[in-house]
């Protein structure tokens, strides 16, 4: 994490929460703030959809990447997600607002916007990229489904609540055949999150690595593994019922026998700025409510 | 992990495991077969003390590191990381020849041995750097301690049996004040060690972190964190009961309330070989009983 | 658990793994030895129908209730659950013979088949009672399902895979709202299977106590709680997503918000037949690696 | 957990945490409050000794368990445990009236002190017998060491920091061979203090079993087993390092390679007495701040 301060923004695009309406006024306050200022505003389609553009200009995810400077993000690390996996690989650094409790990446208070931002203005803030994963979904003699994750891809057990039994290989190496409820892949951004409720290890942004997690494996001795980023994962599925990938929780893909999930750190990366004093370990303490003062 | 084929061994050190003289005859018999290969080899003294030394050579850790191309280890993981610990910084790899169980470092099986060493001897093999960590502690008033360590620094609570109380400091921002047993700060040669048996993460070799893992923690939410392994981690202890510190299991260090133990990634690391169709996967499916076929 | 010796058993009925040619053979020579003996055998008919009658009786499981005075299964530990929640409430003992790996249940191997009967025909065994859980839907305005679980219930995120709320009672008390993937109930028979991977507590089987484990939950602080037998569990359904629950693994029910999962033991329990020096932690430790030697 | 209403309390025993004069002021409000009312004080000796006795009587752990009808403690859960180890076996029921954070037993507030004490006095309870363990240290050629514990009976490894090697039995039966840190074994009341830590399960008060935790062991599928409470536990130390038993983190006692240590349910038992409205369950949300209410 390093502070920028010939960073210039001219176009700032405001991205709220899916079909959530509690975004309306903070937006419009945000967006009345910036023009004040001099800065061109666009709001992100699907947004204006729901609250309305209130007279600024309305704009795709395509219009957002090729001009804006900045992308606010106003709702949750939910929001962040979809945000991110839409403006991956375009050079756009995203800013997160929460709209009520602090989330892992959505890291401003929404009482703290007006300042946070003017600090980003006068170019004092942090920036921390983040890297995604490219996953694809191989089927013999059918189309390839292809999609990105900044959280995780999860291969989890479909509709008979059956275990499954995984092949995972990484480099086209065998780490095991896996009895599960499925597998967590997860970048560092994701450890925080699903990753964690399965016993996951945190991994700090700054570590160069992937998270493989089990979720409930038959053998006891299944723990996570984590390798470097560079690598690349397949995981077939060996059992003939059937699974599910789930992408950030976003996106899915039904899997059948003989699929594999082939995941390798994307190209794309995203930018995130953080407010003056910002601090990782910090948001980690609140968010998990970890202790900082002695107790003697 | 590459192969390497322009390596000569001219000279290989044999070092065996701790006051044990059930080595004695594997040495014999690897030593036999070097020197009928023309190789000069030497034994560690330590070794030479227990076994004797059967007309061979005998030296010091010093002459080893001045002379050696090569050191085999004959012992378990133990041994591997005692020699790790006085070799590191000179530029001689180690291989490990388990006596018994097999190791997670010491990979070749006794039976495997001379075939091992012949592939070797021709160039047939693989290279692996494994970093360590160099710990300091820090006394106001006092000498600093300095080690190092391959695989852990663990901090522990003392004689009382009391939890303690540490600060713990990443790169001088503080992570957490940790109401524990203890903490491991891990490499990812010991992630497979001490570390894995309190929910630490695994962290393949190839990636740059270091793991930190918290033992018995009071607050159910504080989970192990893996950062990068160019970060320095400060522990302070603030408990007024003792507390100890224990470098890869081998050295121990007392500390008392406001000792800072201060840890880096040393400059040293040491390179391990492995034989022809080596597998760190296969190793831990073999160490950790992970299947490798499918039950459908 | 103690042993018997007066019982008398004239009438065995056979279960094979449902589905499963394999048991034809063990089958056939189990009849076999039992009829050479005098005893009259009853082929359950959904075993008869993939495998053959061979001449023997063909019986529904309610004959089998009311006429066997044993029943033997062959299969694994859900061959087990299946028999034992059909014959629920009557007292048919169960012996269960596995046809690959020891089970959990089925404790018997396929070699030593013939010698357990014998020796349970002599009146060498031991007994133990199972309890099992009953549980039913409620639902407003609708017709209430109820089955009987000897493992577990477990409620389960649904189609959407994501997190579900649910309101968790103990005697009509709370003990928190669970967010989470789902959530286990679990007898002591369930305690080693599917609740173990979720890191539930193994309860011995002669612990009168219920164990409620949740499923990746969001909160790092929500671990399992064992409550006694004798009180009831309600599990509210809060989320306006789907969910499902499980009842052994073997029969599903899908629930919708506000519909309440209400499990208490049943007052049917199930009798298991042991071998003569049959031992539960034995057997644990087979099935769950565990070292009975000392290392030093 | 029932309520009694026919108790008649006429002499209090008041007895506040070891070596702490912060409990003084409580101390002599409370001795006043009850004076009032024309009960009769007492003042355990020890306490006394550090804050004074205002003009009450002071009084050995043996007067108190002669002539008090309540006892009073104002402290923290360690201090709960003291003063129940010191009554276990004689029928003085305890009230714990915490000085700072709630504890899992000590669970009135200062502040609701008063009105807590009114309410008793008047019958309003609930009462709530807790079992304690009987441990014995079984030396060859020795005397025994004999104590009993409210909590937990811990093994722990010695100053080498070296895992410790133990034989466990249940009931005479062989369990595992552990090689671990040490070993916890804990009544319910013990399960929400150390055991907790070490990832063992939570055992309601209700619950007759007795949890035994492994800490740290080298195999992972080692994992908690909860018992019977009617069962009795035989742990021998194998290792030729030292070891250490703590009981309830407050007595100690060194053991060496052949000690057994003999774990069994004491004949006593202590009774807790509850405010109204007291709830086991709240109780735990507030200490491991799980949720109560719903999110959406």
């Amino acid at each position: 994490m390093s502070t920028a301060r010939n960073y210039t923004f001219c176009t700032v695009a405001l991205i709220g929460k899916y079909q959530s309406r509690e975004i309306a006024q903070s937006l419009r306050a945000l967006a009345a703030f910036l023009r004040e200022r001099g800065l061109e505003v666009l709001v992100e389609e699907g947004t204006a959809a729901e609250v309305g553009s209130n007279g600024y200009e309305v704009a795709s995810y395509a219009t957002i990447a090729a001009r804006a400077n900045l992308a606010v993000i106003l709702g949750g690390d939910g929001t962040m997600l979809n945000a991110a996996r839409h403006l991956a690989g375009v050079e756009v650094p995203l800013l997160g607002i929460n709209q009520g409790r602090l989330g892992f990446m959505t890291d401003i208070a929404l009482g703290a916007m007006t300042d946070s931002i003017t600090a980003l203005l006068e170019g004092k803030f942090s920036r921390e990229r983040r890297f995604l994963l490219n996953a694809e979904v191989r089927r013999v003699g059918a189309t390839d489904f292809q999609t990105l994750a900044m959280n995780d891809v999860v291969v989890n057990k479909g509709e008979s609540g059956r275990m499954i039994e995984l092949e995972v290989k990484v480099d086209g190496e065998l780490i095991h055949v896996l009895r599960a409820d499925g597998l967590i892949v997860s970048t560092p951004t994701g450890s925080t999150a699903y990753a964690l409720s399965a016993n996951g290890p945190i991994l700090h942004p700054s570590v160069h690595g992937i998270a493989i997690v089990p979720l409930c494996p038959h053998a006891l001795s299944n723990r996570p593994i984590t390798i470097s980023d560079s690598s690349t994962i397949d995981i077939t599925l060996l059992s003939h019922h059937d699974a599910r990938v789930h992408f950030d929780g976003q996106t899915r893909f039904d899997v059948r026998a003989g699929d594999v999930v082939h995941i390798a750190r994307s190209s794309h990366a995203i930018t995130l700025l953080h407010p003056p004093g910002y601090s990782y370990f910090a948001m980690l303490r609140e968010k998990l409510q970890w202790t900082a003062t002695p107790r003697h």
